[in-house]
């Protein structure tokens, strides 16, 4: 490596950034690009020979940022935030030049013990129940996982070997692969994707059972289900619940799911993935009640601690039920500390078996910006979300679908599913803001997210001017289409009727 | 975001890569640490106001560093390389700094086509047949997993279920979970513990076949034990072959093995994670025998083309088959150019939902060092293998394990485990180079391992002394032990027995 050039390259990429980042918001956020714009614009091979990198920033610039939706900008309403910090930036260039690897203790001490550090650091500044430390006595503690789907995959694949094993150990009459065929799962129907992904690739049934009308799933639905499917001989292993769900950041209401579980000796895994970084707050206090009940949970740190993706915090209340499930060590894997002591090696609290520092860029970003930083962080999404709610509501044209939960607005234009999906379809063509819509009980409805690295006020008006202003004129030309339909009817025996029908609307609208 | 900050920050943090990278042999390679050494020096809680950056850089390298194995030292020599660049490592940076996520097209439309792109130009560069090209008719294409060990477990998952279906097809009065529990997958016993993992997490067993005394897994094995379990009534799944195992290198016979996949219908993998580098070159064109007719396989860019962790490339033949068993959408994550393209959502080919820019680091390491720059570096590991290897065979204290393959060599001290045991300790105790050991068939030995960013032929010189010398030395302290056990003697009637035993050892050691 030249070093020279290294430093070349890396402060002007720090300058790159810097204006990317700095002039955001005069980006549209989503690109106007077509399939195949970037691929064809790029050589289909390899250089032979090596090209100097402001060439490669001039091709990032010019091709490559063209064609990036902005997950940083404030414009970006869309999914959940995967925000990102100065701290968390650098930290990733520092974790990449380190190049530590950390899969055992000994294959990079300080990689494993500063995760058992920041692990340990996150749980008590969500308030988590004290079993959950590494520092207190027992098997729990905390390990970042990539992304929430691993997390998730984690539980429920180590909930189905310990229910193997200890459903045969009660039962050694059944063959392995019968109790395997017999195991059955359970979440709402609100729950994200990779949950019933995880059910798929654990090869279990993951029911999805009805939330209820406020979204919310509660212990009698689970307990219901529990009972149908035990007296049908299937054997329940897992219960996922959630703390902010995709659609509307509904609360499955743990408590009554963790009385239900522990009946059954069900596992109880909380994919907190959006809502866990409210725990911080004292007036979110709610949210984690029962959590002292759960066997597991994970949160996202770059939904709201300002760390980069990917970086999921998994914490297990028993993390030997994992590790035993998981465990096919090899000779090149020992080492002379292990088992001497209570540091994990992280390679079994994971699928992979590599593992980057991660450890490192969450450290850096807590130091930078401060317990207070970060809680400040989490409230002032609220807020803005607040002021989006206020502007949702003053508008009689719009209709909330849930309440407000944390920095997720859920609204819609009054009327049918159509006006929702043209306006929807009306503001990504105009690629100023970028939300999705979502579907409860046949009705669809637009979820507006505050996220980005750097949300203010006045960005909330913006993508709330450019919401309103685009129903008004889809209700405008709708009028229109509406007075063309009429001026057909001109031929028809209904001429009045579809003129008066005509002007009412526009009256209405106008 | 304090831009003057994070300027300040940056550029100060790749001063201190620099630092750290220009000056990484003149630190031991492996830690002066001991468990709880670095979580005993760091505070308990984030801290409540935040720290300046400074105070952060300063405890990475007070607290952190002497607390790092250094996987980027020309002396770290142990598992395989995680090898990084300038590119890449900037590529990290630009990666956090961009900070988008590319679960679909749409939501960052040049983070998908960039990956398709750098894909296609690692096959052309590894000569991969042509239908594993994005660009090429139909269903085959590259993707870039986070780890070989989720590659592996994305073949194995997709087979299992493509397996179950066909099956049912053909046996509809044989029910799914009994299918399930008649599944069996196939690998060699020199394969990676990630395989293994794979089995258990997808709860098929997997048979670890004996390679031969070559290390190599071959046809006939695989079509005596697939025999065996079709005649117990048992649904061959997948075999794993290795091209490069993590013991010795050695490369599975890949076209006898794909014949007996084809005659049995069973998904071939191929898990060339460290020796598919060498595809690229004309010399080593051998190991691509067979490719042609394997499903999919994978390689780690981080071991061969400077690349850091996590990077796994993974190509499929047919990637409906893995798109058809993982897809569970949501409507949040539809958008209007599905299925209208070949332009895959990456999402489907994955396990988790998230996934970083990636392709980005791949594309700004291969355009700065070009595919002459690629090839040279693994040719370089190939020589300095080879020095190292020549240095083993003049050394009549020593032997060779098995031939060297790229840049692996496994030796051992002549002798009894212990001997090696004895080595290898006294070298980790010292920290100037770092090894791990083996086994094959009760034999323990040594693996060498070219690794580092920047290893030169001065480097395998320092760690052969440091072997060579710490043999000598521990063969002279057995040599005083058994002085000592000749003193104890002499209070024995053996006295002039274990003299003369003893001078005899002095002589042929000193």
């Amino acid at each position: 490596m030249d070093f020279d050039e290294f430093r070349e390259f890396g402060h002007a990429s720090i300058e790159f950034l810097i204006n990317y980042l700095s002039g955001i918001r005069e980006r549209d956020v989503l690109p106007t690009t077509t399939p195949y714009a970037v691929i064809n614009q790029l050589p289909k091979e390899i250089p032979e020979q090596p090209e100097h990198w402001r060439e490669v920033l001039k091709d990032l610039e010019n091709i490559i940022l063209p064609g990036l939706t902005h997950w940083q900008s404030p414009y970006f309403n869309a999914f959940y935030p995967s925000s990102s910090s100065a701290g968390s930036i650098i930290g990733e260039l520092l974790i990449a030049g380190i190049g530590v690897l950390g899969f055992s203790w000994i294959c990079s001490p300080a990689c494993t013990e500063l995760e058992v550090v920041v692990m340990d650091w996150l749980a008590k500044f969500l308030k988590l129940p004290a079993h959950f430390l590494h520092a207190s006595e027992g098997p729990g503690g905390g390990v970042i996982q990539g992304s929430a789907s691993e997390a998730v995959l984690v539980a429920v694949l180590a909930a189905r070997e310990q229910a193997v094993v200890s459903y045969r150990e009660s039962h050694p009459e059944v063959s392995e692969s019968e109790v395997r065929g017999r195991l059955v799962a359970y979440s709402s129907d609100q729950s994200n994707s990779c949950i019933e992904k995880a059910g798929v690739l654990a090869a279990i049934p993951i029911r999805l059972l009805p939330a209820g009308e406020d979204f919310v799933l509660r212990g009698e639905t689970l307990k219901q289900a529990i009972e149908e499917d035990v007296a049908a001989g299937k054997i329940p292993v897992i219960c996922v619940a959630t703390l902010g769900t995709t659609g509307t950041c509904a609360y499955d209401d743990v408590e009554s799911l963790s009385a239900v579980c522990e009946e059954f000796k069900v596992w109880l895994h909380v994919d907190a993935a959006y809502a866990g970084g409210a725990f911080a707050l004292d007036e979110c206090s709610d949210l984690r009640k029962g959590l002292d009940r759960v066997d597991s949970l994970n949160f996202n740190l770059h939904k709201f601690m300002l760390v980069n993706f990917d970086c999921s915090a998994m914490w297990l209340r028993d993390a030997n039920k994992v590790v035993d499930s998981f465990n096919v060590d090899r000779i090149y894997l020992k080492h002379k500390h292990e088992g001497q002591s209570q540091i994990p090696d992280f390679r079994h609290w994971q699928i992979p078996l590599g593992r980057r520092f991660r450890a490192l860029k969450v450290w850096i970003t807590f130091r930078t910006l401060g317990a207070e930083g970060l809680r400040n962080h989490v409230r002032k999404h609220i807020e803005l979300a607040k002021q989006f709610e206020q502007l949702v509501v003053k508008d009689s044209r719009f209709e909330m679908v849930a309440p407000r939960a944390l920095g997720l607005v859920c609204f819609r234009p009054k009327g049918d599913n159509e006006i929702t999906t043209q306006l929807l379809q009306r503001l990504m063509d105009r690629k100023k803001i970028y939300m999705v819509k979502a579907e409860h009980a046949g009705r669809q409805f637009l979820r507006f997210v505050v996220c980005g690295m750097d949300s203010k006020a006045s960005d909330i008006d913006f993508a709330w001017e450019e919401i309103e202003s685009q129903l008004t004129d889809l209700q405008r030309e709708q009028s229109l289409v509406i007075r063309k339909a009429g001026n057909v009817a001109d031929l028809t025996q209904h001429f009045q009727i579809h003129l008066t029908n005509e002007n009412t609307t526009l009256e209405k609208y106008q």
